[in-house]
């Protein structure tokens, strides 16, 4: 066994979010213990410019490391395309993104090579989807769509109903005519949209489609590479599962309750981020 | 004369909402050189904790006296309800919010004292405006409303049609029912949406309701306080116009033309702002 299978598995997200893919590592690794950074002072990350999301999560990063986590999971579509490279550059520890993953689960399921990817601004132009996907599947089409009301429409509660309904369709209506048969959420609010969504696209597109997100698909990978790496913990105790946030907002425990599916009142704790600059990163 | 008389006006957002203010002061003061700075790297402030969005406005407003301003603008709703004292004690410049000036207006010009006030979550639940309020005319009956998807929708460019109708109608009809005959638009995004705004509340509410918003109130002011400090420009050239951001990100200059109502290309500069903490701000 490595020495530090008993540390904690750090996951970074930008606010909120990632708390859906915490919620799967809960679920697929009950006996890790799980330590959350969401940088909630300086959310959303999804319309920032490139320079500023590597800086910010390099930050974050740095932070975690200094808790000792054995493994990093970036939770953050955006921080993934942007910074991935850079944080497995910058740290000896096993850093995992979300974009692959749910990438490879894609590939391997399209029977029609046409899969549509829906997530923010920042996602959509890293282009991050569709090199993976193309990297795995030379003959794929990709089709991305930015949609960035949906991240405030999932924060503020509003996924059913007519609201939404009609963002969706707005967003969606360039697949009314293509012959899609799978869609990923590239975005970790996504999943909370997930019964909307699949009633738009149901309505709207020629062929049925099947709705992929990153969480599951993560921490089925995470959990076979700390295998791999002796890095598993061996305890049969559940998992402490810890929360900080850079700020703490009044309102903020309703919302990540929600995000997490089970309450993290009692397990939030403040933090600081030293914003050093990106020519300062390490 | 004022030896400071020739120096720029400063003026502060969490991003590209104060250009609606910057814009009434272009018109106000169109002889007054303007410096502007959008904190975008850590926008919106809206939804984040009182001590957070102070340590922001005290980082951002040091910078902009680092260039030589003589007066400041907080041209944002949300760092004046927060930050406006401790910027007032910190700096030695004259420092203007934007609540006093359209609380004052609204306080004159209601006949029946029932006020109605929309912003974001953190501007409504600073009290700020229902203060001011308050003092000017105790015998006032503030209706306070938090529409927090307003600001992305106005930064989306979804300012008319079904969608910011549907939003607003669920917003406001707590109002249905009230004898309302003013509301102000307290978030500086507001004035994006006026038409809308304008239409959902004259369906809904009992009586003829004017629409304040902070912008040209604010000028006003400005322009009068600089005369009787003898702190106006004595130039009769146009004034120069510049804009300072923490982030540039894609798709930004088309946004701020939209708000400021002409083109910002070619005077954007990108900055970094040192991120010092709350205890040691000065």
């Amino acid at each position: 066994m490595h020495p530090h299978a008993h540390r904690p598995i750090g996951v970074f997200d930008s606010g909120v979010g990632g708390l859906t893919v915490m919620r799967a590592l809960v679920e697929a690794l009950p006996h890790e213990d799980l330590l959350y950074l969401g940088d909630t002072a300086r959310v959303p990350y999804g319309n920032r410019g490139a320079e500023t999301i590597r800086r910010y999560a390099l930050n974050a990063a740095r932070l975690l490391v200094n808790r000792n986590i054995k493994a990093l999971v970036v939770a953050c579509n955006t921080a993934t395309a942007y910074a991935l490279p850079a944080l497995q550059d910058a740290l000896d520890i096993p850093v995992f993104g979300v974009v692959e993953p749910v990438a490879a689960l894609a590939a391997a399921r399209s029977q029609s090579g046409h899969i549509a990817l829906i997530g923010t601004r920042a996602t959509v132009r890293s282009h991050s989807y569709t090199r993976a996907l193309m990297n795995l599947r030379p003959d794929a089409h990709v089709h991305p769509i930015a949609c960035p009301l949906l991240v405030p429409l999932a924060e503020e509660g509003w996924t059913r109903g007519p609201v939404v309904e009609e963002v969706l369709q707005h967003y969606l209506e360039p697949l009314t005519r293509s012959p899609i048969d799978t869609m990923i959420l590239g975005c970790t609010h996504y999943p909370l949209l997930r019964q909307a969504i699949s009633e738009v696209i149901s309505r709207i597109a020629p062929h049925p489609v099947e709705l992929l997100d990153s969480a599951t698909a993560t921490a089925t990978e995470l959990r076979e590479t700390l295998a791999r790496l002796q890095l598993a913990t061996t305890s049969t105790d559940p998992g402490q599962h810890r929360f900080l946030l850079t700020d703490l907002p009044e309102g903020f425990v309703e919302t990540a309750s929600r995000f997490f599916g089970q309450s993290v009142a009692e397990r939030c704790e403040h933090v600081d981020i030293i914003d050093t600059f990106a020519s300062t990163p390490g």
